[in-house]
């Protein structure tokens, strides 16, 4: 658990893009960010106002998020300054970058002497039991992709604000990095050794009141043979009661596997479906969310409506048309 | 990769059961057993010849195996002179046990004086690649099951013996612990992380002659809702050629898992071959494999001719009929 609010440090970044932590936190928590960090020669801005470290901290920020990827995988002299600075300040650290903030001894020993804490959150901070398979309280919604990255993630964060919006109790559950960093907690699930991994969804999605829904960031695909197996466990450990279809309709093979065709929607319904049966015979696929990016807005919604005739499912992008198609799916059931 | 023949260390053990991991080595991979080694009190005896550290080193051994499960998951004062006098003897050691050799700092110190080396076949050795599922050269068997613990390994084993006598060119793939302790090597894949799993699976059962044949040990269920994550990177990651279904009729709930059900062969037929075709499009599944030890003779021979005549695949229960006719269907392929 990362304490918020967040100062974001969006150290010396290049572009908008190294920043897509940081932007995230911005667009999805935006109670979460007091403020932005930026060195000499950053090149982005996130409309935050630019604080230093003392203005953040009476500015009540209690963690300074590392929202940049670092150049070359190190962390710079230039970032370390700041960042045993910001120790020293009181805040406590959280990074989702591959060079950990664990194994720099210079934050360890700063970070001990002064009694704050480093957040990898691409480690496991936990010891997750083995899945029980015990049926909990509560409803639980999973997005399932006929590919990786098709906007799982997307979908579900989307649906966990308008939910909010509209009154509903729903949690956002991350189960890989950008989420954990955006709302604070959550599982590393791709991190997680292979018995646990069950057993790690069933403690991030526990008991709750029966109208709540937990919106479990997705992650992989049944049909990506290098991630397969961290779906089946989101679909064994999670539980859904409904299933999210996510496409991306312009992709020409699965993602880094050339030889590898994409699933059609109606094979990865059926597949789906009777696997998340296992777990929750009362499962159901409710609606399908299309990454529109690379169509025009024509193109997307004719294709949303033929993808709607043919398989008799609400389809939107939440991106572009919002997800209140499948959230009005969620609150129907 | 752990060096055989092996001293199996047989302990205090009080009684056949705890000395599995040494009589699964005695009856798949005798060659590897030079002799045992049993301290007062054991009520084992594997029909090997009794022998002193010296004398085992004379006979060839390299390794001392902890063949047998410890009480109370502690490392005994006992046993630890008797481990200490083997690495000083010039064993190295090797275990399955839960606590490590390697959490035990007078082994890791006498180990590091002496030059030995200490294998938990628990811990994975190898830092393993992101699986990239392209194609490889050779043949690929697995066992999937209705449930865990339902035979998979004995029959991989009996297979690959079969094969061997018949002239044939297999190799056994472990991927636990026992299996890993028999073989000398493989993939401990539950304790694999995540992103790596169906990785390591591809590690395992690399390029090969195109003859020849990998019996890669199962682990689990994708019907078993703790483990099936595993299962499935090693479908994806095994990519296999031929799949056997592996089945214990008697069992009346999933393993540790009181409100589940088994599913039926022809279930696990069609969700195991569509999910092994996405990886291997010529996958088929090519037999049964029926643990039938809770049932009399004509119980299970009756219970098996049932099974072939539904199923239309050959039917056998490896350790009481022999491997045979699955080694057949291999060989027709």
């Amino acid at each position: 658990m990362i304490e918020t609010p967040y100062l974001l440090f969006l150290g010396d970044a290049p572009d908008q893009l190294a920043a897509k932590v940081a932007i995230g936190i911005r667009d999805w928590r935006p109670e979460n960010a007091v403020g932005q960090y930026r060195m000499d020669g950053c090149k982005t801005d996130l409309g935050l106002t630019d604080m230093t470290l003392t203005e953040a901290r009476e500015a009540g920020a209690k963690t300074l998020v590392i929202g940049v990827a670092n150049r070359g995988g190190v962390i710079s002299q230039e970032w370390k300054k700041v960042l045993v600075m910001a120790l020293e300040e009181g805040f406590d650290l959280a990074s989702g970058l591959h060079n950990l903030l664990r194994d720099e001894p210079d934050l360890v020993a700063v970070a001990e002497a002064t009694g704050r804490k480093l957040h990898d959150v691409r480690v496991p901070e936990v010891e997750f039991p083995i899945a029980n398979g015990i049926k909990r309280k509560g409803k639980r919604c999973l997005a399932v992709g006929t590919d990786c990255s098709v906007g799982k993630m997307y979908t579900a964060m989307a649906m966990d604000a308008e939910m909010r919006r509209r009154g509903m109790t729903s949690t956002f559950r991350a189960t890989g990095q950008t989420g954990i960093l955006i709302t604070g907690d959550g599982v590393p699930l791709d991190a997680v050794v292979a018995d646990f991994m069950a057993g790690s969804v069933e403690w991030l999605t526990p008991d709750n009141d029966d109208d709540h829904w937990d919106l479990i960031e997705g992650q992989g695909s049944l049909f990506h043979v290098s991630y397969s197996g961290v779906t089946m466990a989101l679909i064994h450990g999670g539980q859904p009661d409904a299933l999210i279809l996510s496409h991306e309709p312009t992709r020409t093979h699965m993602r880094g596997l050339p030889t590898y065709q994409l699933p059609s929607l109606e094979t990865l319904r059926d597949t789906a479906l009777a696997l998340g049966r296992v777990a929750n015979p009362d499962c159901q696929v409710v609606g399908i969310s299309v990454n529109t990016q690379h169509m025009s807005e024509d193109e997307a919604s004719a294709y949303l409506a033929k993808v709607e005739a043919e398989m008799g499912l609400p389809a939107t992008d939440p991106f572009r048309f919002g997800s209140g198609k499948l959230v009005d799916a969620l609150a129907a059931m």
